[in-house]
């Protein structure tokens, strides 16, 4: 179904922007997991908008409530895991005209032809990116249980308009780029704490927020990139063809909304790329076959290989700005012409970071219980 | 289950590169359709290798049989159409060496830390490329569904290594545009029953195919990209979140070997764009409304928008060369080189165009089946 | 996944008998509909503990709180509906024993072999009557949808220790006997709004409340069965083999807590009878064919037969009792005398009817919509 | 999907009795299993019909070609296994008239009012017991991985029309009813062998034989009741609601042509019991915990108690008699007269029980797989 996502571990999204609440069900997590609340709470506000100068003034009490599959002791008790999230500061009538006026870039025309006028366009419905909060609700969660595990995971801006990052030392896979790799999930975890912008290199990171804050300026918006990572996954997760890491990474990751495109290791660089530069040679290390690069990105097959897994996604600019836009009447069938109002983020890019976290985490923690490696069966 | 794509139109893959026999079976198909076994046949033709200079030589007879799902007449009636291609002209003593030394770049080592030495190695097994003979029967047909309904579908190789062919005219969605996407559609089809490389521009396609056969004498290969386009999607097809129009043919894409990214209308480019260049005005045309320019790619929110799907994916060099590359020992646990024999493309990005649209095809007629738009329930 | 059931409407229940809320989400529902939320907490009080002098005392606040999925007018909005129903009147002080020593005919042991003391067995977790209430609230809503398309679904209980009520007039499908199951139903209705024991002879009602006074004086508890009636389902819903008819509405009765057996039409008597005395003829009613008897229980390959589709479930004694049983203690590993304390119903089969109606009209509608008949494409 | 079963172990059942084969795919098999292909033909060739006095003469080649799944040492690799069935000794000319005039207690109308005349209906198509066929490959090696576990799975005869067999030693669970449990299978197996009609007291199926033959001189059929026990299986499989053992078998019995009702361990026989009498209370064994009395049939709240499961399923008379019976013409519209020609068994019972083997064995391995005791995590 639509808003389901996962084979051994499956989630259920439910919740409209405007509606009472919103929320997640988790299904399949591993029994006896002692889940940490105020980590999970922490994880949330790193989505919440509201907490800096870069995003949407508007403040959402983000803070889930775990209404079952704990046991008394706060452990997952076997059965599904429900979280949720109360609608709160909600003002409907900013979304009066959109009932008529589709606005361009977002949902409302296409979920029109889905649903006519029965669709609950207030505040997006359930296209809005407020729906993200039980993703990351649902995919904290995986976060806490894949660390139990030995899995870091991370994000960060790798693009706002021409403005880049430093990239994550993930393409190579010798000991000093794990080396590396692992100082940079440090840098941004420690930054995170502080709130700050969330790129590698502190100077993108203000060049960025210039960028955003231009945008702003005139009523515009920019888009982005987000790069994520995660390290510690062993080799042999996953299953060949359609729920290969690749194809479930990126089903999760096009449920967010604005994104636009994905790619894993070299991404689309291979096109250009001879066989003799892009595989990846084995080496022995500490006895353990490995690859030395990572153009792969962690997956071969569909199956991770062992090496971090990596991949890039584009997000496209908000689609709500301040200028007049064209756009029609559904009901007179005449021409319109609209202007959007009301609270937005000018870029959604540094937002959407936790949001990558959670849904790496989810499509591999899903992986590894539906399709686990020999080891560990 | 990870040989298994689809929701409402389910395709179940199954077989190995050297098993009796690969095939697949697809549920779901709309009963009283008449099949058209020669036009079935003429594209799998287009996948087959063997048959022009730019490809294996290898030859394989990629006749499948229907061996249930039709009627008398041979008209879907209601039940699993299962198909079944003979495996033929296998020569299994090529692979022995690669179950102790995995070859960079393939599966093999991924299927090792899965399955150890149950694998089913002899060919590649179940993650050989000739595993998309079966995803084309399904394809072939869903294409053929499809087409009845008034949509097209067509794709091209849009780069190899340094050089790249003439866009699709989809990023526009004026009337203009729409003609000229057709010629291009037209111009691919002529070329196809002429056995000619697929590309818009013939003199990109020349140049392609020197850039193959020059990686080839290097006993190399090059990656690619393909572009591929369906018209004729009417708007509200798709559900929000995971059942997507992206994130569906997003994993179905990534189930083909070889492909390490996917991008959707503008794609990556939208990370440098502003809100008020990447949204797609609407318009009226005819007295319906649609959006004037498709950097969205057809996709709004998940949803069909009534413009062109465009979709554009990378695909990495064939990682089967005849140069010597370093590996391991699974066995002996030593350091190895490999030297991969055999009869290899140097360049899968050609045979890559019908599983493309073999691809589209079945994701989008599963989501229309699935999740129709308002008008046809 | 264990918690989830149904394929185009799909609905997954959360929950523990003890944890703060337990609720259902379900997705797949018609869009459009006009919900009767008065209508729906009638339903929901027919099956309330705590409401008359043949259950248990324990009362519960059954009042389901719709979260998500309804847009601003009660409509249905083609996105996932949530309901929640907060969890009070909590005793967890009764449950202590109980992780020691299993009680007999409960899944305290079974649980204990699944998952350990990680099992939330405060009130019997999961695995609590408690959560028939969520499906309650899901299979209200599909009585509603099915009411709006024609369909009646009505159960009374059939037997209770050796008492047995007049059965439904649903092996024949004349006329006549049309008329006279309809009456039955008006019966069964206008008791319900009474509070009656659901019987359709009042004197059969009697009876069995006097069986069951007199188990539970006894300190002990009785068994039953309840029979179900759909009418108005039109021929052609359902799939063949795994999704028929009498699988899917098999599955979800195996899910309510108690059920031991269900049978269709004549059910366990065709072991006794000839083909010649089975078979349903068919004859022509208002130029339509349809069966003249129904001993295929309105289900034949899978799929309606346009007959009324009818089964009775067996539901075994209250497994909680105030005898002493033989138990023994899963901790010291000796045998241990286990009382059970608490107020518990005597007899589930009368709490059993509305959710037989609910298990009924959530299996009928997911069929309908999943595997229509050839008209409603 | 409607001919797909499972959830870890996912069978996919296709063909249709005249078309050119036959088959199923079963995807999720644990890998590295040596299959033994002639105990799955020994199998197999318990359900074909032609082997004896009792059943159809028509003869069915039931040889399963495994086109897929398997290594080159047969053992199974991880990837979806196929096998495929050709269709031989079919005589289409048989059904003419069914196109027009449906037969009583067929699908024939039902799949009428589903698909219409593009349904395919020669020979039952998609509905004929002949698909048993396939179950029966996937449940012959369902059974062969379960033996290997220590799990014996039997079934037999337990009625036929007025005539019973001895039932299995199975409702209680004290070592002296699983020693005679276990003779009771050797009788079974024994008798196997010899292709003795399958009860468990010889005399019990003399008269059996005798009442089918009977029935067969009446051009009519008779019903009957087939009983299936499994032991072996650990306590702690399966899930709660609805992937329980009861709801996951009773889903797949349901499959089978012909049956109409299905109980476990007491049964219907509940109804009549007191608590008290019904509740299986606990006793310890080798310092083991297990139930002393198996009236629940080997399932808890949906688990496995370690007791073993015994069910009983009702077959119906074969609807295919030679005597006159009404119908209607659904192409005039008028009343007919039916008279079914052709090779039909007069009691579809006995072979019924290696398909309710293969049920069992299928549902109890898919749960074990996706939802397995503790102690094997």
């Amino acid at each position: 179904m639509s808003s389901t996502f996962g084979t051994a571990l499956r989630v259920q999204i439910f919740g409209q922007s405007h509606s009472p609440a919103i929320g997640c069900v988790i299904e399949g997590l591993p029994s006896g997991f002692h889940l940490d609340l105020q980590e999970l709470q922490r994880f949330m506000d790193r989505r919440a908008p509201g907490r800096n100068a870069w995003s949407t003034p508007r403040k959402e009490a983000d803070a889930p409530s775990i209404v079952s599959g704990l046991n008394e002791r706060g452990q997952t008790c076997g059965t599904p895991l429900a979280a949720i999230i109360q609608n709160t500061n909600v003002r409907s009538g900013d979304y009066d005209e959109m009932r008529r006026v589709p606005r361009p870039g977002h949902a409302d025309f296409a979920a029109w032809e889905k649903w006519r006028d029965v669709h609950d366009i207030r505040g997006g419905g359930h296209f809005s990116a407020r729906l993200t909060a039980p993703l990351c609700v649902a995919g904290g969660i995986a976060l806490q249980v894949l660390s139990q595990r030995g899995v870091r995971i991370a994000a960060h801006v790798s693009q706002v308009e021409h403005v880049t990052d430093e990239p994550f030392c993930a393409l190579e896979n010798t000991q000093a780029s794990q080396q590396a790799l692992n100082r940079q999930i440090d840098v941004l975890r420690a930054g995170q704490d502080k709130g700050a912008f969330p790129t590698i290199d502190p100077v993108a990171g203000d060049r960025m927020k210039q960028a955003i804050e231009q945008a702003r300026q005139g009523r515009d918006s920019v888009g982005g990139a987000v790069e994520c990572v995660a390290t510690g996954l062993p080799a042999g997760v996953g299953g060949p063809r359609y729920d290969g890491i690749q194809g479930s990474v990126a089903r999760i990751v096009f449920g967010i909304p604005a994104v636009k495109g994905i790619e894993f290791g070299a991404g689309f660089a291979v096109a250009q790329m001879r066989g003799s530069q892009n595989n990846d040679a084995y080496e022995l290390r500490n006895n353990k076959p490995c690859p030395r690069t990572n153009n792969a990105g962690g997956s071969l097959g569909g199956i991770s290989s062992g090496a971090p897994v990596l991949f890039r996604m584009a997000v496209k600019p908000t689609p709500s700005i301040g200028l007049a836009q064209d756009s029609v009447d559904l009901v007179s069938g005449k021409p319109a012409t609209l202007q959007v109002r009301g609270r937005h983020d000018p870029c959604v890019a540094a937002r959407a970071v936790p949001i990558a976290e959670a849904a790496m985490a989810l499509a591999l923690l899903d992986l590894w219980l539906a399709f686990p490696p020999a080891r560990s069966r």
